[in-house]
């Protein structure tokens, strides 16, 4: 296949493209080095020493043989461009991850509010009617977040379709509808803005898309990006853009307390960033047939309460517990059980915390230790004004924990 | 109270400007006059001889002694200038119409579509983000439509949220959600995602909002627009504004065919534009208790099949009934039942077809009969590719007519 991966330069587009080259797929990476100007603008960068991209892409090349090509193109704002690209190009299938992808740096200030919805709803808007233009018939996965369904409104949440009853003047009647999105945050907000752009182009125009729901990453490393140092991912641990697993992970390593947003009772899906990469090989070569309806999956291996996370890292790393002011509007304590066969029963074999969590904290943590600006760690966006008062005084003493 | 207008030059905006201006309200009105641009682009304009806007205002302080002022501004891209604004005055309510809202524009061409998605997500966002960065309770009332809700889940369409049962491994759980979604075009489609902005802000920040699913609007004028004719309101009668039962009162004054899209099964529901004023000002006069979930109307008076409608005023006026091509992508036939009990409990009195029908047709449409471009009637928009071959044939077919 021909494959575009858009926004192929950050931590979910990189392990991808390479990924994808590796299985013998033509792969074209559009970027527009957002993730990188982010770092430069909130003062903090990877913990591993990433790479430009021409020095990765030769590096891929030197190793492997297999060459990738890059351009660097705002999707969002360089709409005619993109369509020229795809007329161009004529690809197989497009990987969508060109949108801004972090919660917290999505509910930083007014500027980064309104950055986050003019760039991700445009973003995905102006690939969907390119090649609806262009008359072509494309695959379009996207990754979404399992953020899009917000609370369970049954025992499950299902692979994004909700079996109903409509109880109206005492009569019930059966339908199947999206499931109801309740996101927590702005950034999560656009992905289930996201689902009624794909639903609309879906039925007007049958483009295929599959929306996956993934759960927070974690793990730094793939097959692929292990093949040279200079390959290497990107891995973020600071209050911004740092998951909350991988961030425990750096905290451990540099024996910073593992800071817990409230009670630490949220409960969250995971998934290991090797099985993000094979998860979307899966969905690419399992497209919609035409006349489909989106297809929906939900890209999760595991599920965890945060605090028990935290617990199980300390218990690793003897780095103690301390329980901060949570900045998010949240409730204290949720539960979340998800449907996840789709992509099991398509063949995933899901790397466990069990046995990828120690070699995070050794093979990256440990290793990059020097790297670490200990400054970036604690949370800096707070979810309302109200919150922004008590943040301060949360900083100042876990500093001194 | 002190309120602000966004998009008060527009066919809603304006007559309800002067309404709420008419019964002692202090009002701003904000416009970027993006309307009247759009019709020097499409080469066509308002049936009636509408003022420009410093004329109107000048009336409006001769006939009445009362002053409405006018601020010119893009709330989509002047982010800042809005927020401002919203600063200085502290408006009691926004009054929210500054969208592009007609769905056959939306569907034009990709610029249009793309101009539609980041002009009506942008502006509802900005307005949003503004009131929350300068710590404002403002009363948000937005006009919305009921091209969210789609198709009918149930017998009737509630007000906004759906009662259901979660169907899920044999049991069922009783929930209550937003209505889902399932729009019809571009211009509806961001409808649906402006009540996922609505859904966050208030969910996040506590913004009180009312939105309000307006039906498809008729009529020209209002008690205040008849006080001078120099304040009359807009008319449109061409093929990507026209809605379709001022279009059908158009083309029986000119003694063209009323054009029927497909079988003319489509239902829709109908709102006279007297009753739009009186609904906003009902919204104004009744809004959300600190606390409240977005409050939800059906703004709604009547529903009607389109081809009853064509001939209801055919047998008016002895114009015959023309069917052509539908340009839209949609079921030929639909029922649609709605609740619209909220305003008639608050007060509304609806305006009814049969009194107002003959109105429109000598006062409005056989007066300014003369201005009329018959070039522009047709449907001009397509909603798929497909489509636009078949439509050439049916100009050809309805010019000879």
């Amino acid at each position: 296949m021909k494959i575009i991966v858009l926004g192929g330069d950050g931590f979910c587009g990189w392990p991808t493209a390479l990924h994808l080259s590796q299985a013998g797929h033509e792969i074209i990476i559009v970027d527009n080095l957002s993730r990188r100007n982010i770092d430069n603008e909130l003062e903090c960068s990877s913990l591993t020493p990433i790479q430009p991209m021409g020095t990765r892409l030769r590096v891929w090349q030197e190793v492997t043989g297999k060459s990738i090509r890059f351009i660097k193109l705002d999707i969002a704002k360089e709409y005619v461009e993109l369509r020229d690209l795809l007329a161009a190009e004529k690809p197989d299938a497009v990987v969508h991850f060109a949108e801004q992808r972090a919660a917290p740096y999505s509910m930083k200030s007014p500027r980064h509010k309104t950055y986050t919805v003019d760039n991700n709803l445009n973003a995905t808007h102006n690939l969907l009617c390119a090649i609806v233009e262009n008359d072509q018939d494309i695959h379009v996965v996207h990754l979404g977040t399992m953020g899009v369904y917000g609370y369970s409104t049954g025992p499950k949440i299902p692979e994004g379709y909700l079996q109903i009853k409509v109880v109206s003047d005492g009569k019930e009647y059966p339908h199947t509808i999206l499931h109801p999105a309740y996101p927590g945050s702005i950034y999560h907000m656009t992905k289930t803005q996201d689902a009624l752009f794909f639903q609309f182009y879906n039925k007007n125009d049958g483009v295929r898309v599959t929306d996956l729901h993934q759960g927070v990453v974690w793990g730094t490393n793939t097959a692929e990006t292990l093949l040279d140092e200079r390959l290497v991912n990107r891995f973020d641990y600071d209050g911004d853009y740092g998951t909350v697993l991988n961030r425990f992970l750096m905290q451990a390593a540099v024996g910073y307390p593992l800071t817990v947003y409230g009670t630490g009772g949220q409960t969250r899906a995971f998934i290991h960033i090797r099985d993000t990469v094979r998860c979307i090989e899966l969905a690419l070569e399992n497209p919609p047939a035409a006349g489909d309806p989106v297809h929906i999956f939900n890209q999760v291996t595991e599920t965890h309460r945060v605090r028990d996370l935290a617990n199980l890292v300390s218990g690793m790393t003897d780095v103690p517990v301390q329980n901060i002011s949570n900045p998010r509007n949240e409730a204290d304590e949720n539960d979340l059980v998800v449907e996840n066969e789709k992509f099991l029963s398509l063949g995933l074999n899901p790397t466990t915390l069990s046995e990828g969590l120690m070699e995070e904290v050794t093979e990256i943590a440990k290793k990059y230790a020097d790297r670490c600006d200990e400054s970036v760690i604690l949370p800096r966006s707070m979810w309302t004004q109200a919150k922004l008062s008590v943040v301060d005084e949360d900083v100042s003493e876990a500093d001194a924990g």
